[in-house]
């Protein structure tokens, strides 16, 4: 236990840069942890009932180094936001093979804990106005601007809120079923149909 | 206060039939205010983090009634989901329509708090094998049975599935975004071509 609180009131009293080397990687375990913490109770609390303080102690931290690393309560929920999953591994191979590529990763894939985490945090704080507000802002630099620009043409920002409907509604489905309650040849074909439909709101007639 | 004691101690000791109107009416408010508390508590919470004591502290009533009106923990839970949206509303009219009628509940009829729940109460729950089962027994009985039986044929059982995961992402998407982040023009091309997929996976070539 001495070694924590060491380590905590050495982060307290040195943040001036140049940091050492240990400074620096103190820091930056730091500054996970804190993301961790606030990660899990943006999840199960909510935006409005989570405290900085809940946080800090979860993370083994005093609230002030908190603020000192992230400002308030609403920047560290944006960064908590900024570090969960993006469109970019979805954007990032052959137009083509889009739908395959992401009914692969929402049906058949192994699932990411942070993913459905996202999700958690987005429909338990969305009834918080800041939050709301910072899930919204999140949402649309980091996951429908850069799709839109992907799709291109007049219907994009449809098809970008097509294409994240099915993604969303894919992922819960397997949160929920996990196995889907499908045999091995029904999830290929349900697979299928996912990639088929993907597709569609990618270059078909909507 | 005294009044609640007093209804609590006379629902303790009178429970064999026959019932009086008025012992009927209390019996009926105390298990909707349990069912309530439960509801709020495994939205909240989670199957495993929640206790009947809690909810029985929340309901006002003591954790023996609970177990006395619901069994345990378990039977409540399924209670819960039992209580919660299920597909007939859906499935209630003409089978030509069925992509127009979901897709206007779905992305522009008012949402009701119940619904979004339910979708908390399956996430948070999910991780726990109990809970989970509880979830799986409830989605075969309460919306795939009714919906492949509705849907018929051979792939039945994926085309609910595909119906789940679009009806799942855009209630996801609405609980999040509310106002879609789209205008008017833009929300009735999503709903109509939500529609379209809808029917496809009804009744088209998936």
């Amino acid at each position: 236990m001495s070694t924590s609180v060491d380590k905590k009131s050495l982060e307290d009293r040195h943040l001036s840069p140049p940091l050492s080397p240990v400074r620096t990687r103190n820091a930056a375990a730091t500054r996970t942890a804190i993301l961790e913490a606030a990660r899990r109770r943006f999840a199960h609390e909510g935006y409005d009932q989570t405290g900085l303080r809940d946080i800090a102690s979860d993370a083994g931290v005093d609230a002030a180094l908190i603020s000192r690393y992230f400002g308030g309560k609403e920047e560290l929920f944006e960064e908590v936001l900024t570090c969960g999953p993006n469109i970019a591994e979805f954007l990032d191979g052959d137009r083509d093979s889009f739908g395959e590529r992401v009914a692969q990763m929402l049906a058949v894939e192994p699932m990411r804990e942070e993913k459905f985490e996202l999700f958690l945090i987005m429909l338990r704080s969305a009834s918080s106005p800041k939050a709301a507000e910072a899930i919204r802002r999140h949402s649309h630099d980091a996951f429908y601007q850069p799709l839109e620009t992907w799709l291109g043409g007049d219907d994009a920002a449809v098809r970008a809120r097509l294409l994240s409907c099915v993604m969303m509604g894919a992922t819960m489905n397997r949160v929920i079923h996990e196995d889907y309650l499908l045999d091995g040849q029904q999830r290929q074909e349900l697979c299928e149909a996912l990639a088929r439909t993907l597709d569609n709101y990618v270059s078909g007639p909507v």
